[in-house]
């Protein structure tokens, strides 16, 4: 009869119950707490979780695996919950977002065997068990992220857990965790929010919000994060974060001054052909390998031969006679007002 | 027999193109051409077209409409190719991202009375009458920025097709088209091809490509756009959109500080919470109205009695401890550290 505690069940980890549920291991109890009540309750209400517990300490008792899916602030209070009523040989893992100060919590306050921390890179903005899916997981990575005194046999379990819930295991520790996600997740986020904040701060944004199409709701749809969430994520990875925005101020600054160089067109046209050939790639090709050899550069090669091709060169000249003639225009104009 | 002609079939003209014939309007015949051959072909054989034209000049003969729906500097070509051959009372429209230049081509290039530009606030990455939809335009916005002597009758007729594509008017001067659009538009793409770069660019991209998920796509999709697309935006909207970028970088500055700023943390969650209370408003309740009174601050006012509630409170409350429990534990460590 093994049971299994999910600490937060909210989006994330009722997504993990009810996965868990349909995977058919025998006889497996899904015991639930949220310290919102009408959360585990709803939880409950669409199978997540099989029984509600009344506190953590009782939720974890008999529990051979707890997964802790609280926002990342909340896994230190809970840690400090179940550390004491935690079975002997039982496994702890989390969801949270951040792992170098989770995995300080975990050291002080659990088992030195029996953690294992966990990342799922899958999600969305809408928060709670409604949201909630099983496939939430299927094909996503998922980092694992062993602490020092993890026991072989405890993060054999959670890479078998990952695999239950359809996702794909990526063992690292919690210092490059910290620094890959603040680049592709944490600054996605914060670039969404000040994108959001300045136009809704805009007296313009009356007419902004009615011409708001699907592009400005794709990219500022990240500022719609769960307040928690973020701030949580924001004050555990706060020094990656900064260091992110900072290069990404630069990288603005960079295109800024590429679009402001009207004698730098043909420059300005690469750059934007480039970014879109490499999307293109991304969102068809997946992930990039990382080359054993250095054929790393493989794809850029294509683009150049590409970028000599005859549509690409026809593309260019009449790139360059328009950007000739838009000159001739401006200082005919000047001329006219000199005059 | 009216008959209509499409100057460009891609995603826009066939979109266009597949609504008006669903609209059935009597003996309606769409004349379509793309400079490039297949584009058009592949317009007629998904039904988005009935006829094919051999060159612009033959496109637009016996037509009453003219549908201008290439890429913004393809325009001024196209103009110049129809001028001559336009009929009497021809109505002429485009669909072009940026109207300051487009304005003034058209001004050289048509009869004055002809012209009314236009602007659908739709569209998608992925280009090519393949992707076309009947429904793409239901629901969303569409400037209108009539010429100076564009007729009453020509400003109606162009009224009356955006309607009939099931989108809504707005009418606005060329210059606040262009301010607008920039900010909501333009600065969104810039903005998702300086993150997609960023981060493509970095040695960490085989880690960091496996690790995105739906947050990243989101925000970086708008790098995927047409190259030919984000050029003529980007050389028809510069001034503009290099102020958007340098005030958007200004808004990433200030959430840095906010971020480094360790001893603001409560500063920082009202931040956090106020982007994602607003975006939910705008996600749920759509555009913003333009107040006619003072009362125009009252979803701020909504969100500050929020602010004020136990909830909130009580989470006030735990940043406030949690704060300075880190604080305090800083110091032991420097203690530590120096001791």
């Amino acid at each position: 009869m093994p049971r299994v505690a999910i600490i937060g069940t909210g989006l994330i980890g009722s997504s993990i119950g009810l996965r868990l549920r349909e995977s058919d291991i025998d006889d497996l109890t899904l015991v639930g707490y949220d310290k919102e009540r009408g959360v585990s309750r709803q939880a409950k209400r669409i199978g997540a979780i099989h029984e509600e517990a009344r506190d953590e300490a009782s939720a974890v008792r008999g529990c051979s695996l707890v997964i802790l899916s609280t926002p990342v602030l909340a896994l230190r209070t809970a840690m400090e919950a179940i550390g004491p009523a935690l079975e002997r040989d039982v496994v702890v893992t989390d969801t949270g977002s951040t792992k170098t100060e989770v995995m300080g919590w975990a050291e002080t306050s659990l088992p030195r065997q029996a953690f294992v921390g966990g990342h799922p890179m899958a999600g969305k903005t809408d928060a709670g068990p409604k949201f909630a899916e099983a496939s939430l997981f299927e094909g996503a990575h998922w980092a694992i992220v062993p602490s020092g005194g993890a026991t072989e046999g405890a993060v054999r379990a959670v890479q078998s857990l990952v695999e239950t819930l359809g996702a794909k295991t990526m063992f690292m520790d919690a210092g490059e965790h910290d620094a890959y996600v603040a680049a592709i997740s944490h600054l996605p986020m914060m670039a969404a929010t000040a994108l959001f904040t300045l136009a809704h701060g805009s007296d313009a944004w009356p007419e902004l919000s009615r011409l708001a199409a699907g592009g400005f709701k794709d990219a500022s749809r990240l500022a719609g994060t769960e307040r928690d969430v973020a701030f949580d994520i924001a004050v555990t990875n706060r020094t990656q974060i900064v260091h992110w925005i900072a290069r990404y101020r630069e990288a603005l600054l960079d295109l800024q001054e590429r679009l402001a160089d009207e004698d730098g067109e043909e420059e300005l046209f690469r750059y934007l052909a480039q970014a879109s050939w490499d999307h293109a790639n991304f969102v068809e090709a997946g992930p990039t390998e990382r080359a054993t050899d250095d054929g790393s550069d493989l794809p850029r090669m294509d683009f150049a031969s590409f970028l000599m091709g005859e549509a690409m060169a026809s593309r260019m000249r009449d790139i360059t006679r328009r950007s000739e003639e838009r000159l001739v225009e401006a200082e005919r104009k000047q001329r006219l007002t000199r005059g």
